[in-house]
């Protein structure tokens, strides 16, 4: 660390950008890209199922690229798809339908969307391998399933504060007690050939998110700060017994440190899966 | 797992290309293409100096991107250089000149370099701040240093051998016995503030190396675990005490496991900068 802490370098930016609305396809699925691309001039007409879309920004993304297609998006939780219509709107993107569903049982027919694309939805599953088999029964003959998930286990990051380490084996603990899996990233093969994908049809490759400038840093560190001191993080830490009231302060400190910190950086890596049905 | 190992599968390829053959600019520098081709269309006869270059593969591909600029690749090891000069050869590529040269004492002028190039050679040194202030030295000014290192540390991977997770302490010890830095990835930006660079000149990222298809397993599975079974691995393991000769077999077996399994993958991760002088 070269450079000391300052709780007035990172406040005031705190909350402007949450790690949610970071997200876009450039930084979160630039292994579709290439493909969709390719597709998208062969027939702009495109139909796309962004499953999980969370709150949208991916789904916002992609939908630049297929301005003459349409994108279904859905998402188990409806609260969730207000803030998506919302920043679908205010994005000033008019080509995409919300619909809440569940990814185990979609609401579509089967062979009816050119790509289906998940990310960061199979890793909070129980029954990954069920989900792959509903995304593919409604992707069209020779269509794509695109599918990025983290490996929640291999992060990269300096400095390595104490408190940093607490919370990541506090994260792990509660993604595995929750029935996620920690390891997606890598086991997104496995699961595709167990959803009966012959391995010649599967593409795999890994990408990473990295935050290392202020700006990274407010938004990666200023998440994972809030997630500790606030909402549905800090009941379940909590609740599993993970940490004391000094370790959950402790934590939220590092975060802030790690923010302020002029050299600090996280990356963390995900794998990232091409199905061609 | 959802196939069995076969020994059959792997053997005949086992040696066919190894790892560091493997390795291009658009698998092991992509990071830098974009600035670089740039740079060549602004200035095609430009000068590149590639440290540490080891087998020169990354070197070959690079010199691709620039057909009227002038490549100076260095080792400190004259012996591998004959292999990348014979690389380079039977690549057709002709705009390399290779020298025997010490990172931290490069045998050229002050401002010399348009672009200063090194994968994985600083994390094999004790000072690796010494080393970017001698890349520096030698890159012209508004020149570019361009470095990416591992974070030997971050692996994601499935199946998770115990001959592999004991393969990875071995290979984490040996790296540190040695001096090199294990994290290096991470530590980069914090290395070149400390070399004198200010942050906002510093752009940080992250990229991976993945190894999934049988042709991909057998490079990395097979240079793995040849580092077990033969040559300065197995040496250093022994020397170091680090294993038993029954779990240097298993370590060896697990990669063997490992190649011949179908649903198996590799991925690291590393730190990438391009510094503007």
């Amino acid at each position: 660390m070269t450079s000391t802490y300052s709780k007035d370098a990172y406040l005031p930016g705190y909350n402007q950008v949450s790690h949610h609305e970071w997200r876009t396809s450039e930084n979160s699925a630039a292994y579709l890209l290439p493909t969709l691309q390719t597709r998208v001039k062969g027939f702009p007409a495109l139909t796309l199922l962004d499953v999980g879309c969370g709150s949208g920004t991916i789904t916002a993304s992609l939908a630049k690229y297929m301005p003459e297609g349409t994108i279904t998006a859905t998402d188990i939780s409806s609260e969730i798809l207000t803030k998506a219509r919302s920043f679908a709107t205010k994005a000033g993107v008019g080509n995409i339908h919300f619909r809440t569903a569940d990814v185990y049982h979609l609401p579509f027919e089967d062979n009816t969307f050119d790509i289906v694309h998940a990310s960061m939805v199979l890793s909070h599953l129980s029954d990954p391998v069920a989900a792959y088999k509903e995304m593919l029964r409604v992707t069209k003959p020779n269509g794509i399933v695109a599918n990025r998930e983290s490996d929640l286990t291999a992060w990269s990051y300096y400095p390595r504060l104490p408190g940093i380490e607490k919370f990541h084996a506090c994260l792990l603990a509660i993604h595995e007690a929750s029935g996620g899996q920690t390891e997606a990233g890598p086991r997104m093969v496995s699961w595709a050939i167990e959803a009966g994908v012959p391995r010649e049809k599967i593409t795999a490759t890994m990408g990473t998110w990295m935050y290392a400038t202020l700006e990274e840093r407010r938004v990666w560190g200023g998440s994972l700060a809030e997630r500790v001191r606030v909402g549905e993080g800090t009941k379940r830490i909590r609740e599993l017994g993970l940490a004391t009231e000094e370790e959950i302060r402790e934590m939220g400190d590092a975060w802030d440190e790690w923010i302020g910190t002029e050299d600090a950086c996280h990356g963390s890596m995900h794998g990232e899966i091409l199905i061609r049905k």
